[in-house]
């Protein structure tokens, strides 16, 4: 709603009569652009705060445009610092003034190859951005070895100018850690998208490929301001129609549009493909009709799609086809599929994730045990992909045993960006810390300091003989054809947060969400400072509200939506929550110690020995681990039920905190983002009261214990939050 | 993207300089608004055509704020007039300068009583506008008896200064002839949209009713500016959960957005929820406790929601259930809710689309079988809602037999807007001759000219003795989350059309379209004449390629898209092609006539005479009616199996010319909106060919026919076209 006098003000400097600004008044409202999300991070709306007129403007734009990626970093460049700046600058082929910006590689652009940069480290997605005079006038540089870390590169530049950072003396390099950073769309061909709260999916398959439509771009702008390299299209519960040519040509067409900005589409293939839509009587990857069925559907897709990613599998999963199905282990049927993809250089991304038919005593162990004896057994281009956790994305977990027990093996991260067990898109929960905790999160395999994020770059395990040079790392997409892309406001600093990370594993999550405040509310400190606090401390409000203290698996069945705690019965234990809390009258947690479950031993054994002992364990952890009596003290004093207690009311009070926050800031942000914000917390304030009054009220009647002296009893009897039922909310599995 | 130098061009004249001009033109691209088709026909984006700066003026503007429907009528002035004439009207008490517009009722502004204006004829929701001078200038009067008239009577305001015709010397009257002016939305709780092709519902049931989306006003403002005045929330297809208190808060939520601006809600009622919902055994109507509950149901409703409408209702049609399980009748089935109704003022719209589950020897005969019996044996505050035609929307039907034949009884007519039939939403299809179409028919059941508008409008029966004066119209909606509301932007044209005919069904469509192409796209005659010329005869285009001279129900099975003229088989046979065109070696067609299923019989005798003859059927209709050799001579001169190739090439020409039309209007419309039409012509073109070539091989597989001379064989062979499945389809049925 603000820029139009603003750019006044730039462009009537010095001269211009005051009655012209009053002009500008009276026209208004004209906003520049609606402040309806849909700009996301990339508003280039207004200037930084604190830059002043003195402060340095790109005068001239030096940048190739000879290809599609060079047109895309030139254009986003006119499109950003015309936002930023008030005006455009002048597209120039030689400098002949102060405070030129040149964009290139050395072979796009003869004025950077004359600078002699040593862009050795850089490798094929870096760039560098450094001060320095060109022609005798000072200008900035921003060169890479290839056009899309140019594009990454203009990025960066603007984010310089977003964040009100000065870009005099400016020297900066970067290059990703990880190779593949990609997001996992679990979308079906319908449009539903499973686990999806932003509405349906941005993929119109229908229309495809005759109608591409414009968000298409503005979605690959998005991902490759963020370093976003990989898309799967499809839900990895996949239908293998998305196989078939009709819907490789619409497949093709997302593909074209998204080239430019150095991003790549995979699909989620269904094991059973060659059965569903070849006509073959098995999917056994040991057939040889189906090893050419493979083959020749490769050969399909690359015809089309030259630079096509590869493909996702889940399998033998959660009713999912797979080589298990013929007696046949994953590594034969990931291999099956990288022998295809592997003359066109596409990867096989093969998910972890996979609990059998047969109900294990401890489902947090089957990943590791059904993975860890085929380390080495597959091919170069297979990347095993590995939740955060070994259970399913809670709004805390351990990091998974499987990271640093396949040193052998690849293993790519994923991440869930879609708040499935975090409140939808209403509520406000910032997962950079969540996904900062894993990523530094030490496995100890090979002594201390061997995270997480060494074992996903690739650091910790590059002296392994023969290991495949893959990396790699997920994110499962919050996207939808809502029109702020997330379904909330504050669900975009997730996306974003997904992709810097999966850029710079090491980042600090304050710092990215400093960085996405300023680019998305703007630099005034008074707006950046307290949405920073309320994003930092917003996940251990989800975590205190909806269970603490390690306890997980306690949301409603099946959509997965409100309190649960007291679900049991169906098709299988695992699915239920009383299997995961295990709380009687004596006490409550899941024993998974040497003298439980034993999934302690799946880590190394400085870590295992600290989580099996309910003395050293993380309280935030404990009953992840142990089974405990209700009245063990806790670090506080308080004995645990009281703890526990303590850890509801704290979240919501939290809650109520932000939105007091918010509240303050009426005035400071436009109002149509600031009225959505405010109805979501009063949503999350509502909800996050009913999970700990659910969640209490159930406890209550297991462990039979007063509450403690002060605290407020659940607002309804058990029975009534047990009686809601919610069977059209979003997002469930189909 | 244009208005802001327009702005300024008013702002500056006469005295700033050039060199403002300039600074305007560099500031940009800043568009005011995005032309992506969101604001509909509101966009209030530029002055008319020819409206020089002479052209008169609103400079003040008197409008009362005391109430919701008052505030939002003056908010709409501003907001239109500060589009359409560069800056807003002063907010004026008392006039002192020409070019005032006063706009409210004798009770709510008492210069418009002191003028003593003859409202009588105006009912409740009518208007007049008047040029007029008050207190010595001259002035513009809109005035109602009712808030809401002098909401319908700004928005005609406006409408005149969109559409670029002058405001000087008006003396207009306006008021609608049905009271009842509805949209019905086939949205399911979970967002799906049964023949939904805009995207999701735009309900956001789980968020509400927390998140009352702004979109929902900008829904009530786009139907109050073209009088509609009701809306069924959700589909036919009812779920009963949507009479459960948590959604009946939701809906509340909703009916709040909406009163403002008389748009009242509607709830489609599951004839068994007493047993979903309720926990009874039966929903027998004639059930004390069934009774008893919906009354309780009633009750409950109109506290949270004091205004709402009434219940749609779907009974004992494609497995919906209804009276008819208990042996009870349609009557007893719509008494029963308009008995829990009628104290609270609420009415009962009870549709006649109904087959059993018995096969009828021909289905377009069965809802007059079903419902004439019970003429007069409805209560009061019961409606019978009757589809334009005995089938289902075709692109072309006969009008209903049921219209005129139950003189006693109010009959509404329904409408389909979304195009289940007619393409989809990528299909350039203007729906106003279609419904022309019908509300011109003459059923003449009382001589001539007793036209299915006046069977609607109840003038036609107004002195039946006992008859209820209620009268509705229902229009299935086309609205969905897709940015531009209707899935393209000329299907916001049906929506448009259905409102302005719902409000005055004897208007003509052509000049709707007329009206609407000026406020859509701009008053530039080089653009107005050919996108309504374009317009004017898609629908026939529509007829020809997908089965023109009375064929019907060719579509594909279950999502109907694309041709399937071979279908056969399933459920039950009027669920198939083959059912409906009767195609065999020596002929083609459904004989309807007296010879055959007799349905003619079913209108008026001098209609049912004509239909009866094949020789006076209208050939647009003779396959809906006869089964006719194929080398009957038509008035062409060829034989009918050469018409009928003619009528599929000429559909298939239509689309190519009206490509051709929008290219030449490349430059003259946003480059957006430009671009979306173009993309989705070209789908309509090779859908269209698709159609034509797909119909042609399976006619000359039965025919065994040639082609006439120098026509083009379908593309591929018969088998390619069956082999095609599209099981992703948008809008099926669930």
């Amino acid at each position: 709603m603000l820029p139009l006098t603003i750019w006044f003000r730039d462009w009537i400097r010095p001269a211009w009569p005051a009655a012209v600004l009053a002009l500008a008044a009276l026209v208004g409202p004209v906003p520049a652009q609606a402040e309806d999300g849909y700009a996301l991070w990339l508003r280039y709306a207004e200037a930084g705060a604190g830059r002043g007129p003195e402060a340095p403007r790109v005068s001239q734009l030096t940048t190739p445009d000879a290809t599609p990626t060079q047109r895309a970093t030139r254009d986003e460049l006119l499109r950003g610092l015309r936002g930023l700046q008030g005006r455009a600058p002048t597209l120039a082929g030689r400098i002949d003034r102060t405070g030129a910006l040149l964009v290139g590689t050395p072979q796009s652009l003869p004025a950077i190859a004359r600078l002699a940069l040593d862009l050795g480290d850089l490798g094929q997605a870096g760039y560098l951005i450094r001060s320095t005079r060109v022609d005798g006038h000072p200008a900035t540089v921003v060169a890479a070895n290839t056009d899309v870390g140019a594009l990454y590169g203009a990025f960066a530049f603007l984010g310089l100018l977003q964040t009100g950072q000065p870009i005099a003396n400016l020297d900066l390099r970067e290059a990703p850690r990880i190779e593949r950073r990609v997001l996992n769309h679990w979308d079906d061909l319908d449009r539903h998208v499973e686990r999806g709260y932003a509405g349906q999916s941005i993929w119109d398959w229908h229309r495809l490929p005759g109608w591409r439509d414009p968000r298409y771009t503005d979605y690959a702008r998005a991902n490759a301001s963020i370093g976003i390299n990989g898309t799967v299209l499809n839900n990895v519960n996949a239908n293998a129609d998305v196989l078939t040519p009709m819907y490789l040509e619409k497949v093709a067409a997302l593909a074209d549009i998204f080239r430019p900005w150095g991003i790549r589409v995979y699909l989620s293939a269904r094991f059973s493909a060659p059965i569903e839509i070849g006509g073959l009587q098995t999917a056994d990857p040991l057939d040889p009709a189906v090893q050419r069925w493979w083959q020749a559907k490769a050969e399909e897709i690359y015809a089309a799609i030259p630079d096509f990613g590869g493909f996702l599998v889940k399998a033998n999963s959660e009713g999912q086809p797979g080589p298990q199905d013929y007696g046949r282990s994953h590594a034969d049927g990931a291999n099956l599929l990288a022998d295809a993809l592997a003359p066109y250089g596409g990867i096989v991304m093969w998910r972890a994730f996979v609990y059998s038919h047969d109900e294990p005593d401890d489902r947090h162990k089957q990943a590791y045990t059904e993975f860890v004896p085929h380390d080495g057994a597959f091919r170069d281009n297979v990347i095993v992909q590995v939740k955060n956790g070994a259970i399913d994305f809670q709004p805390r977990e351990p990091f998974h045993p499987l990271f640093g027990a396949m040193p052998k093996t690849p293993l790519m991260m994923e991440f869930q960006i879609t708040k499935e067990y975090l409140g939808f898109s209403t509520h406000l929960a910032y997962l950079g810390p969540l996904y900062e905790e894993v990523l530094r999160a030490d496995t100890q395999v090979r002594g201390e300091g061997a995270t997480v994020a060494r074992v996903i770059d690739g650091s910790l395990d590059r002296d392994v003989p023969g290991r495949s040079a893959l990396t790699g790392i997920a994110g499962v997409a919050n996207i939808g054809t809502d029109r702020n892309w997330s379904g909330s406001h504050f669900d975009q600093a997730n996306w974003y947060a997904y992709g810097r990370l999966a850029w710079s594993p090491e980042r600090s999550s304050r710092d990215i969400a400093e960085e996405w405040t300023r680019m998305t509310f703007g630099n005034d400190p008074a707006v950046v400072a307290p949405i920073v606090g309320m994003m930092m401390g917003s996940r251990e409000a989800v975590v205190d509200y909806t269970g603490a203290l390690g306890l997980h698996h306690l949301m409603g069945r099946g959509h997965h939506y409100g309190p649960g705690p007291w679900v049991e019965g169906g098709p299988r234990a695992d699915w239920t929550s009383v299997y995961y809390h295990r709380a009687t009258r004596s006490g409550i947690g899941f024993d998974r110690s040497r003298r439980g479950s034993d999934a302690v031993s799946q880590y190394a054994p400085p870590v295992a020995d600290v989580f099996d002992d309910p003395d050293r364990v993380p309280e935030s952890l404990l009953l992840w681990f142990h089974h405990v009596p209700w009245d063990r003290p806790m670090a506080s004093g308080r004995p645990l039920w009281d703890e526990l207690v303590h850890h509801y009311d704290r979240g919501v009070a939290t809650v109520r905190s932000m939105r007091e926050t918010w509240a303050g800031l009426d005035g400071r942000i436009d109002a149509e983002r600031h009225a959505q914000v405010a109805a979501f917390l009063a949503i999350q304030a509502q909800e996050a009261q009913w999970w700990r009054d659910a969640s209490i009220a159930y406890f209550q009647s297991i462990s039979g214990r007063p509450l403690p002296d002060g605290i407020a009893p659940p607002t309804h009897p058990l029975a009534d939050y047990q009686s809601l039922e919610f069977p059209h909310a979003p997002g469930d599995t189909r």
